[in-house]
């Protein structure tokens, strides 16, 4: 258990990231993401003996988008097993996240599960032959057991807003479709992928879904596992080298901790055994990653000593 | 500190690997690499506090190839700091570990340093205006004084076959060349290049070398520091995710620990806080990772629960 | 004009194919296509002057498939003029005829108007705010004023069968969409790309349809311009670079004559001043184009000199 | 035989070029190109009767560069026949002249024999086993013979100043060795590459030695074959589809000759049966043909009607 005083940390990343001039661009290729106030910074740290340190705009929901994916692929592995790696590979993609190229050169089999196309396939298993309406409602009971907050809802202008103009997304459903790897109408694979991103939650609520990651893959507060201990270690290596596109060395490099990033502006990150954390910000950098959410989260590693690559005894 | 008994676990492992049918295939475009015995299998354990573990064909030389690449890259960054990061990236690569598609589209910089064409610049940067047989005889001190053993030296004859058939290679230099991301005429850095492939360890020489990576970048004998803690945290990072070619995902997903392959079948891997590992066996699986190699940590890690991605509190 | 004896050696051809072993293969992707008898082969001559020289199944109709994107370009053009080249451009493209790789490095943006992503284009522009059926109405009506024959269709079951298995097509529509280089809802297009596609043709009438291509633009029976000159000298160009595929250099190569090859097993070719001429048996070569329409192209040219890399005086 | 004023044409063309403000840049890569006057213009015109029209600076001799490439394929298909065709490829490349990204998805197989891949092997099959000063000899004796003048010669400082810079073709080189697709030493095969490209001719050498091609393989001064007509109208086709690089496509829209082009700003053109035709304008355009050599052919062929595209009876 680290001896620092993480509330003052907080409080100073809330400080400084308040201030700081470059805040990024946030996303505007859904017209509900441009609208978003690029003011707000949001910071929610959950231990892992309970204890909640928040700041900034914590408490306020954002828009997910690809932070989902860690969900739904959880879900999905539950459904498929080890099978799934069987339309998904576990390779970072070196390429940009909507990249299409890979999948010709790889017959329809995305690299990670974490890429657009790679998130569709996990859509299509998390469909599994129910109605799209369904599957989300499925989605939706889970993200909501994990967080234990049952206010947690999907945000439907949202959700609609990607239908409308996701004409790459269609690409990718359709492409992967003429290889076999979509077993269901593109249409409905990509009802369940869109309304999955659209799910709104804050860094308080994101931060208490990721426990079970640094847990081992233990619910905290039923004691059930959601996932196995290996299970749960293997997610977080994929956050490791998958989680923010192409992007995911340079994360590694500057914060050395598994997350996953979203064009909303959240990030959540877990320290195995100690932490899970969801910091927010809507401007991205060139990656597409929050500008500031990757700032705060070098800064309060390099405070903790919280890297996986650094000796967890000198926490 | 494990209260696991290492010593059996290593005799275990051993045991199993002995009589692997399965055991890959050595490389054999070098014909000094395609003459050594697959029936071979090494491993070295250096724990943070001194004590060592080893088995099977511990103290057997063999060609280091692209694992030299850490201790290159460690020097490199030496001389010309972060600076670096201006002619080589950070991002995994996405091919094969050879490919020179990737090398057009992005102008001549290199991935990151652990591919071939990265690991030339790297080379490049250490030749430094020398002469190349002076920029090989400091990497030689250098990783002497890092494994503290000043027999270790360079294969004169797997360097000359490299030599001789590393067209490949050949191009790359030329090709970078072409792009302005080469310093020196391209047959000096590719001397050094081919030199620093060519060093010959055996696994508990290479466990010794890799201690600073688990230590924050401490030298154990000397105390002195070989890097900052912030660079050891980085090396390890980029060998994470860049360690293992076009399987880095698959080995954070397998054992989850930074490390770095080489054709020559060996694999240095780091528990950080805790341990430094070398293994070896020449066969190599499908994507050019010693097969054997990578079992064996699959195992050991499972059953010391080192893999960074598993709370350390549970080891 | 040739002094040759063009009826004995169209007779020779008709023979020599009836007995071909090496056949190909009928492409299977569509149903309707795959049920087609392989032992067909039709040829067909029509000279400036009007004779027609005509032999096997020269009357049976066939799938047009790419063979119309001769006749939907030329309407098009007749659309849009040039400005059509600020969408799709006029180079080879260098790759397998459905490949989406292009597209992504080049902005959304297809090679050239007869590969699929051309294609979809074209028909884009053929659409023009009208509804599908009226804009294939408008096709099928310029398709029957080229042949002066009323009788000329579009199979509804291939069309269907089209749309039901076209993912890569609609694929190739929603990425170009996202690009901004589809005006209009990607199904619509799609419908009228997938019903040009399926038009049903005799040889007879296809090389009465494409004498406007030899005779500079004008239409025999009014003496009307289809296209000027330069156009109709412009869509042979294209025809000869970009016609069949990724094998245009093999066919350039072996035939020398512009000329479009579909995989119902068609082939239209020009020799300008001279003759349209086409061909159709259903077996299918490697690169998709007819392996029996080649091989007489091939043996045609080589007793009639009409390559347009021979001398015209040695005809 | 035309009855236009050809001698009024090519004197119109050369005052429109003398004054044209457009005239692109010199090629810059080779100080010895780079130091060229971008104001000369040069055309000569060699009919099939042995007429000659020439104008501008007709008699200026510049570096052919890959110009040459079609008098080396000439060569090695006398050398090695259709054999050479299991190591070269005979399709446009889709991508820029100097790629290396196709060479790797095709084992070392360049698309053709006029992208620079392709002219190495072609320059390994004409070295033969030879020194490479001994393989130019025979080159030059070849262009000599072809042009009837035993003045032209290969400009040493130009071939020394491309090998002190031509690292991309020494990439190529030796990544094409690596697949075993070069027979000889690296070094060796790019001494006769760069060597064939330094050769130096006026428009009217150039226009003589491409008489050949128009006259279906014959030498006009001996009557002997210097290829059958089959071959020289294969060589044709290949100019037409792989000529100008990435705009092979674009020339033949614009122009509809077969042509060859060099960075050092000449083109040479066929037309069969008609004429052979050089032109020569320092100035390159984007995809690195000469603006005005460009220009002037297209000119040239609207007013005599002698596109391949176009009927010859209109001629």
């Amino acid at each position: 258990m680290p001896s620092i005083d993480l509330a003052a940390i907080v409080s100073d990343i809330v400080l400084e990231m308040r201030d700081a001039p470059d805040r990024g661009r946030p996303a505007d290729y859904i017209s509900a993401l441009a609208k978003v106030d690029p003011g707000k910074f949001g910071i929610a740290i959950v231990m892992a003996d309970g204890r909640v340190y928040a700041g900034g705009d914590a408490d306020e929901r954002f828009s997910l988008q690809s932070v989902s994916k860690v969900f739904a692929l959880t879900l999905a592995l539950g459904k498929a097993g080890d099978q799934l790696w069987n339309r998904v590979g576990r390779e970072p993609s070196g390429s940009a996240f909507n990249s299409i190229v890979q999948l010709e050169s790889e017959k329809g089999i995305p690299r990670n599960p974490f890429i657009n196309a790679g998130a569709i396939v996990v859509a299509d298993v998390n469909l599994a032959r129910a109605q799209p309406r369904e599957a989300l409602a499925e989605f939706l009971a889970f993200v909501r057991y994990l967080s234990e907050d049952p206010t947690i809802s999907i945000d439907e202008e949202v959700a609609r807003s990607e239908a409308e103009s996701g004409f790459r997304n269609v690409a990718l459903a359709n492409y992967m479709r003429a290889f076999g790897n979509l077993h269901h109408p593109p249409d409905d694979t990509l009802s369940v992928y869109f309304g999955q991103c659209a799910i709104a939650m804050s860094c308080r609520q994101l931060a208490m879904a990721g426990r079970y990651l640094m847990l081992a893959g233990k619910h905290p507060a039923s004691g059930h596992r959601v996932v196995s201990a290996a299970r749960a270690r293997r997610i977080n290596a994929l956050m490791l080298t998958c989680g923010h596109y192409d992007a995911s060395g340079d994360f590694a490099f500057r914060v050395g901790l598994p997350g996953k990033s979203g064009v909303g502006g959240g990030i959540l990150t877990v320290v195995p055994g100690f932490a899970s954390i969801a910091v927010w910000s809507p401007g991205l950098n060139a990656n597409g990653n929050s500008q500031l959410g990757t700032l705060a989260l070098e800064r309060l590693v390099s405070q903790t000593g919280w890297s996986v690559f650094d000796s967890p005894q000198a926490r």
